[in-house]
């Protein structure tokens, strides 16, 4: 190995709670959903908002997204995770949540207006008028603490 | 179906050439890193760099990150997902590029050093001697473009 030596990175994690995180989120704004799609693992940018602690996004009627989030067995959901972070590079500071659960398919009524009421929007153009929810399972999160 | 509008989303999508995503994502700076891990669906944003049109990242030895982008078959690589976005929610406007491929983990010295020159930080603190490439098998991405 040559040797090699590296500025000392003096940053420190801190675990997140349940709690921190869903705070921490509870504002909306741009997430990504990951997910094993016919391309094989996918991210993309959404726009979500919180309803009852769940993650709510925004995709088209037949998308390719909406269509990858379908187990093809009803009432069987699609396992994704949901990503949100806010990281200063300069301070090296920041945090980041993971929400990991199934990939719910709104298609009732009261759901859907609820899910409209959070006033969720698409960040991307096109007619948008699927609801998606992700109900955690396990939601998990740290910061990152620059030196002082 | 209740009667629900939107105000129209103005916005359009162009998808990016290859081209076009390496050269936005050639600055480095954090993606995220998506794969199938011990817990599910998993995504962590990393510090990277880009090393002749592939990602570049840290990562410690014997982390679960590490242990997660294993397939435990010699020669054998994890397949993985990496993105990177820039997104102004104000403007609505945008891109994200995706690259998706196996996850290499750097083994020589010599392409270690190479790994090294490139600078990359990890974004977090503590000793992350461990480089892992991704190796593009796709490359693709979009821009969101807002109404003028």
């Amino acid at each position: 190995m040559p040797e090699i030596t590296h500025p000392a990175t003096k940053g420190r994690i801190e675990e997140l709670t349940e709690q921190e995180c869903l705070t921490l989120i509870a504002g909306g704004g741009i997430g990504r959903i990951a997910y094993s799609g016919r391309y094989g693992q996918t991210v993309l940018p959404v726009n979500y908002q919180l309803l009852d602690n769940t993650i709510v996004f925004r995709t088209g009627e037949d998308s390719p997204l909406e269509e990858d989030l379908q187990t093809g067995i009803r009432h069987a959901e699609y396992q994704v995770a949901f990503e949100i972070d806010e990281i200063n590079l300069t301070a090296r500071e920041g945090w980041s949540v993971l929400v990991q659960g199934p990939a719910h398919h709104i298609d009732s009524d009261t759901e859907r207006t609820a899910a409209h009421q959070t006033g969720v929007q698409p960040w991307s153009g096109g007619a948008k008028e699927h609801y998606i929810r992700v109900i955690p399972t396990r939601i998990t999160g740290r910061r990152i603490l620059a030196a002082r």
